[in-house]
């Protein structure tokens, strides 16, 4: 019998009101490095350890029979597998506990005697209605307003993205590395694990009613061979959802399902099903990657925020007609091999609009083609113009390519810099969208220029192929939602 | 007529004992900080300039007949295109020079009038058998044991790579970056412009002779109109080349054809008949992006290296036996997808190999399979003992997933590095290739890491994939040249 979804919401499991940890343990100290770094009410932490007294400054508890509260909205569990089961039966007979958070890992990923740990935990969840649980072989959970992480690096601002990972370490990758890259933020994340219990499915269904959240990011590796309606469930979720749904699908390959088995335990799902399931749903499918992931992610969290800001109804484009503007031939010729083979229109300006164009620059160098060269004009007023001139209906989607300035205090970068502002204005004014090109390496005046960029809201990319693959998304997911501008 | 080959070796254009800059200018003091920045000997650097005494601290002569001697190995020719021929017979009638680099721009790719200043052009130079000719349109030569460079920014110190571009803003683009990101260290450099004079396949041939020169990365964009055996030439100097020839193609789409012409003017050329060249020739080709061209240039010129530097022939890999090694099944899945698209086999462990793996390492969780799966383990000596006892010859490619460490001073990062440099030399005394797989974002401590990494000889890239395809590109190589491991 598959078990009833419970009316307990799951606002509940991200936003817990006290937190059980049983056991810490230094290997897992992060946790409470997670807790602390969120500013979670310590008050309401309880931390069970045989050896300690006092872990990271908060008292210890030796058993759970001294734990002088009855019930907890969250438990997490760390023990060894073997003694898994009777603790949960032991937990579960003195306190009351809403939700069990299984970190323990090494059981159906791992073998059969785990797969049978897993079937009795199920059936033990099955007869306490009141206790849900995710995992085992996860990490958990992140979120900011519930004060909740696993890890101390994750950041303390919220932010409209949700997670739902089948695996801890690219739950974990995804948040740090897109925080730091693009000051992404998250509202309610979780790292899933196995799915002895709450499944994908449900956590989608809570989300797509959530106002915190605008994205739900899915990596997904396979239907948990307990739960067999899970599938249907699944694709009927997703055909539901009026959120955006980012969906990476690891083991698509046979030997990708192969490397499956071993780390969730996950029943490997076949291409050609998960082909139909994009079709008939408005789920965008993310190749197994976790750039393009959050390559993805940050464009459409971008989009949408601006919409949300101006209190409008999001629309997406979904013609793909192009502008490059640059300083550079080559660099020029290369984008359009590119964009030409990613399927871009990159329109030319004739007749009373390249008149226009000459008139404001009577060129000598460069080109008033698609890429627009304009050497030696970055920092003139005349470079703003031409962009403005240039940028209309027409457009749908602007990349400029920047070079990272090695003086970001002289008034050449500040009249460059005055330039860009001017045409991400102008380019935003007409719902289009513009992108920074940037190329990538160490270097801190880069890093500096980046981070000015980045705070001043301008969407940024390493290379024209993955700013045009992601724009490109926003296009797919127009015609899906046939909401379009 | 086409104009014979020179005996005048190309040592001297890259290697000027003396140069003259005509004219110089604020928009164009570039040119004098590369040669400051290199330490040319600047008794050998003469200037005119119309209206300055002096410019950056050397002295400006005011006409060419000012000038006190009579023969320059290089002129950097900087003047408006309509002076461009008047200039360039004065000086010829004045001064014996070697070299021109012509870099006026807005001629043969610009407009009907400029192709006539180029076939001036031309013919002055066919009546002046001494005198050859880089450009018109191009940034010139970067030799850092000429200590030439037309950007302070280039590194002094030299290396093997050598660059023939027909885009002057990716050839800085493709020194800058790859020197910033993976320490690249170069040759013989140039950016050549519309080719009037010299060719590509001149250059190729000589530095197939040059003993400073390992790998030869080419940008190329069209043959020029002006120079009908050109193609053919080419052709037999891409067969003949001993050297590493990677050769990146702009303007392979009809759209990026289009974009051609704007540019170096040259005409452009067709896809079928590149496919055959590369096919009969040993030359490796490079889809249009410069991160590609830079992370096989990496791979390449690491991997020769590491020959040389040991006097021994280099030999390539052809088979594509892959071993990844992290601390996460799900990126551990998207890894094996992405491999196994690529072609790439991960062998597993199995019978006596599987046996000891076990027995150093009784793992209850993670994976003895392939990707190695060792979560908790890296700062453990059973860490470097387990990769030793699984990399043997059966594995070409080993690919180490890292995350960054916030704390690079702990005992604990200590052990992980000392198992990365034990693991390191175990690979490269099998003659196999190691790569560090590390995320990329903005981070102090991941900078340093990725600086501490990249000068002890690691290799790293920021994703499977991207090393995966740089992997590729050594069997590629392996299989052209048939001298494989």
């Amino acid at each position: 019998m598959e078990k009833q979804n419970e009316v307990v919401s799951f606002e509940r499991l991200y936003k817990p009101k006290n937190v059980l940890i049983y056991k810490i343990s230094p290997k897992t100290a992060f946790f409470v490095q997670g807790f602390l770094r969120q500013g979670y009410n310590l008050e309401n932490l309880y931390l069970v350890s045989t050896r300690e007294d006092e872990f990271l400054g908060i008292k210890c508890y030796r058993t759970i029979d001294d734990i002088p509260i009855d019930s907890f909205d969250l438990l997490i569990l760390s023990v060894r597998r073997d003694i898994l089961i009777n603790n949960i039966i032991e937990i579960l007979s003195k306190k009351k506990i809403v939700f069990i958070h299984i970190f323990t890992a090494g059981t159906g990923e791992f073998d059969e005697e785990g797969v049978n740990i897993e079937r009795s935990i199920k059936e033990i969840l099955e007869k306490t209605p009141g206790t849900r649980s995710i995992g085992p072989n996860c990490m958990g959970l992140y979120c900011p307003q519930g004060k909740i992480a696993y890890y101390s690096s994750f950041p303390t601002e919220s932010g409209d993205i949700a997670l739902i990972f089948q695996s801890g370490d690219l739950h974990s990758k995804m948040v740090k590395i897109s925080s730091r890259r693009h000051n992404l933020r998250f509202s309610k994340c979780i790292s899933i694990g196995n799915c002895i219990d709450i499944q994908i499915s449900e956590l989608l269904e809570y989300l797509n009613h959530d106002i915190e959240t605008n994205i739900v990011c899915v990596y997904f590796e396979g239907l948990p061979a307990l739960y067999r309606n899970e599938g249907k469930r699944l694709l009927q979720v997703l055909k539901s959802m009026n959120k955006l749904v980012l969906f990476m699908r690891g083991g698509r390959t046979m030997r990708g399902q192969k490397a499956v088995l071993t780390h969730t335990g996950s029943l490997a799902s076949r291409d050609v099903i998960w082909k139909a399931i994009f079709n008939q749903t408005p789920t965008i499918e993310v190749p197994p990657s976790i750039n393009e992931l959050i390559d993805y992610t940050y464009l459409f969290s971008n989009y949408i925020q601006r919409f949300k800001h101006l209190n409008r109804t999001v629309k997406y484009p979904i013609r793909k007609n192009a502008l490059v503007v640059l300083w550079s031939g080559g660099f020029g010729i290369l984008a359009t091999d590119v964009l030409t083979k990613l399927g871009f229109n990159m329109p030319l300006f004739e007749g009373k609009k390249l008149e226009k164009l000459k008139e404001i620059y009577p060129i000598k160098i460069g080109s008033l083609a698609n890429p627009l060269d304009l050497p030696w004009l970055t920092s003139d007023e005349v470079y703003l113009k031409i962009c403005i001139a240039a940028i209309d209906d027409n457009i749908d989607f602007v990349m400029l390519v920047s070079d990272a300035w090695s003086d970001l205090e002289g008034d050449r970068f500040k009249n460059y810099y005055k330039n860009l502002l001017g045409i991400k204005a102008h380019v935003e004014s007409l719902d289009k969208t513009l992108v920074i090109i940037l190329s990538d390496y160490p270097s801190e005046s880069r890093q500096k220029f980046y981070a000015m960029l980045n705070n001043d809201g301008f969407i940024l990319f390493p290379s024209i192929e993955r700013a045009a693959k992601s724009f490109l998304k926003l296009t797919e997911y127009g015609k899906k939602r046939n909401m379009t501008l």
